[in-house]
């Protein structure tokens, strides 16, 4: 086994450096002062440099030869097969091509955000094409004559394939543009009143935080621009932000980021620094922040928790007692933007996406005319017009960033997480009880155990169908859910 | 030039790693979560493990060979000095004893914390038995023949010798002994009466180190438990700590490291994440540490100003007024402890170090008996005797983690400064009607006019002796600053 010590000494060396570009990361996002950006470029490209050279090592390419297709156990083949992956990924795309993606993204990022404080997408339009090509070019050489978008999607979700993705989106749409328009006929629910103190706010996110089970002895909640989860291991931290108006926001993206961390957290320790000790794909990495976010924390059980905590912290917001609270969490209403999107329309947008971006990947869809077919699209979808191109084409960073294969990962954790969900209830029959009195233990604790703790012992779909008892995931339990939930909460 | 950008293309990505370890060593002292602990000494591992490879690397060596002795500018030959002398350096260790010097010091670090707390030195004792023999053996590799206290010496003040700081330490020794005599048989000043808000110590922290000119754009103040400055360029961090009864703590430990950090921010930004990018020497970084601490920080004009911000911060002190303030400030007290040692008996402090490090290193003495002989010394040079081995041999961090040759460019860095304050006595005459106004402008610009700027570009001795129009380094002008001082305060 000297060979496979060899290897696993390497990659764990690989992990931890890869773990310390992520405190970078997140130094950058919330403590780096401002005046550092340049310096701070440097530095993340020398790390960058470091990890490219150490994951196109050829001793990893000689390591494997000699371990392929010998007898290991099942843990040391799931590394193999992370490691050969990732290997043959990064030796793929040639040099000078990985440099030039990078050069382009970073120039189209900038280009990006003028573009959108202008709300003027024909400057972003040339800057994006180029970010395409060489998309394409690179996409081109990660296929090896497959499908281009299934090679990309793979850099995400592992495993999935667009014609798969495809199917379950296609029996999605209908069922949720039929339960928005019933939804958004009928009356709406009152939103609270505040004010909510920023600090009030930021005690509650903790309170929250930890109900949920985050270890904040392995963890930080600051403050970002962006909510996001960063890390692994015994070092996962999570940023939120609020807003003096709207508490939720600092509410839901916390409890967001806490499924995201939480699955990190409890990952098998012995998995550190290696592939199987990082969550395995963005789609389960989904599954966990939306099932916390959404079938829990949004449920009509742990809200009259919520209510009572809310009450506390900002005394009277003008709600009538657990069940008008319960209303106003989970509110629908018309708009643009994703991110802000409810649990009916949300997975909508990324349809919408899905299916621009895999047209102007295959090509059947110009940069040029990407801003009218979305219009098209959100019209035919939502039945009303998009105000600017900030509110639509160019409200997402993702592909400026050439994360093109990223989207559908959103909705695809969505699915899984409706799948868990039904697993979950079948699993803690006094489930809503718990939730009632705030003790999130029974559902966070069942996720560990079925989920989280694995990594990337299993692949995606494998890791969710072992879960739930077998079944093959299916967007059914997510759209009986939502229909359900939302069919209640508006009287349908 | 191929060669020459070539090794300087190499050095600069080492240097933004070395940055990158830099912002990690932050973290792990300001923001690492508290069960991170075992993880990050692994991240942190792997960083050194990167960064020695590169520090050893052959390429260096030929890229050395072909380019020294050619024609090349002052600058490219100052980068050259440096680089040799740390391949040198890095290569003469065996990689062996460079590992077994990590795992004992790392080990005594433990030992001598625990050790500390329970004062018992025959606890620390065989684990520091260890960490010498090898620190012997490491001297020996590193001094090829030549003296071993000088090597060691050479990794903090390179050019330094023990020959020539004895000489200048011995001259130092008597007159601070009297000094000190005289000062503590006069009467004591009042000390400030509180309370001392913490909050409203760090906004005057803050303050503060603006006026000392600290670049907050480039930097941040955050509290930890010893005040430390890290980092280089546009991302120069310091901390502070705060005592609810001694303000003094927190607004002097912030001046000090402010003077660090301004080193760093002023030194020439196209030396950037190269070896002319950081302070030359530790003695050179700590004149101006020193300087910003005393020779400004704790003069008779600044604290005129001081005395007002401070009850303007904290209301009525206690103090009749700015000249009661100036005493309380620059107060001299017995204390067994180092890091709280007034301008006149800290020297005698290192001077004991100095002498116990060198007998430690030649052999001359042995750990056994380290302990008896810090305290012959210390009642020697203070006149009562150490209470309990944490308040005398256990009290510094700096052998446990092999840190020999250390001490001495504290003393040092306080000759430097004393040069240097009156160099700038000279070139700055109104320089009291400044600093009573609070404008540090002149001074602490023609530090970074004739210091700062330089980074590593000249020898440690001859940027100081450059400031000073060309004047040798002496202890004189500390001391006689030092006697005019205290014999005013005193009135001697």
């Amino acid at each position: 086994m000297t060979a496979y010590d060899d290897l696993m000494s390497f990659i764990r060396e690989t992990g931890a450096l890869g773990q310390v570009a992520a405190r970078l990361a997140w130094d950058q996002e919330v403590m780096m002062p401002h005046g550092a950006g340049d310096q701070r470029a440097e530095e993340m490209a020398a790390m960058e440099s470091v990890l490219h050279a150490r994951r196109t090592d050829q001793r990893i390419g000689g390591w494997l030869a000699d371990l392929e297709g010998g007898a290991l156990d099942e843990e040391a083949n799931a590394q193999l097969r992370h490691i050969r992956r990732s290997y043959d990924r990064a030796r793929k795309v040639p040099a000078d091509l990985a440099t030039a993606l990078a050069r382009a993204t970073s120039r189209s990022h900038r280009a990006w955000a003028e573009a959108r404080a202008d709300d003027d997408f024909g400057a972003f339009a040339p800057v994006l094409r180029e970010v395409v090509a060489l998309k394409r070019e690179e996409g081109a050489a990660l296929s090896s004559g497959g499908d281009v978008y299934d090679a990309m999607l793979s850099d995400y979700e592992p495993g999935a394939t667009a014609a798969q993705l495809s199917q379950m989106f296609g029996a999605l749409r209908p069922r949720l543009v039929a339960l928005r328009e019933a939804v958004l006929e009928r009356p709406q629910p009152q939103p609270p009143t505040g004010p909510f103190d920023e600090q009030a706010q930021l005690r509650l996110a903790h309170l929250v935080a930890k109900t949920f089970g985050y270890e904040m002895a392995r963890g930080r909640l600051d403050k970002s621009v962006h909510p996001f989860s960063s890390g692994s291991g015994d070092d996962v931290r999570i940023t939120t932000r609020t807003s003096a108006l709207d508490p939720f926001n600092c509410l839901y993206s916390t409890i967001h980021e806490v499924g995201h961390a939480t699955y990190e957290q409890r990952i098998r320790p012995e998995y550190r620094f290696t592939p199987l000790g990082e969550g395995v794909s963005m789609g389960v990495h989904e599954s966990q922040s939306r099932i916390y976010e959404n079938q829990l924390g949004r449920s009509r059980a742990f809200t009259r928790w919520l209510y009572a905590r809310m009450t506390e912290h900002f005394g009277d917001i003008g709600l009538d007692g657990p069940d008008a609270f319960y209303a106003a969490v989970n509110h629908v209403q018309n708009g643009y933007i994703r991110t802000e999107a409810d649990e009916v329309q949300y997975n909508l947008h990324v349809l919408l996406r899905f299916d621009l971006e895999r047209a102007i990947v295959s090509g059947e869809l110009e940069v040029d005319d990407l801003e009218a077919a979305w219009n098209e699209r959100f019209r035919a979808d939502f039945g009303y017009a998009v105000d600017k191109p900030s509110d639509g084409v160019l409200q997402d960073v993702h592909w400026s960033a050439g994360l093109f294969g990223y989207f559908p990962t959103y909705t695809l954790g969505n699915v899984y997480a409706g799948c868990l969900h039904k697993a979950l209830r079948t699993a803690v029959p006094d489930l809503d009880a718990q939730l009632e009195e705030g003790n999130l233990v029974p559902a966070t604790g069942w996720l560990a155990e079925n989920v989280q703790q694995y990594g990337g012992l299993y692949e995606p779909r494998e890791v969710i169908s072992r879960a739930c008892g077998g079944e093959t995931p299916s967007e059914e339990p997510l759209l009986d859910y939502l229909e359900a939930k939302f069919g209640a909460i508006y009287s349908l």
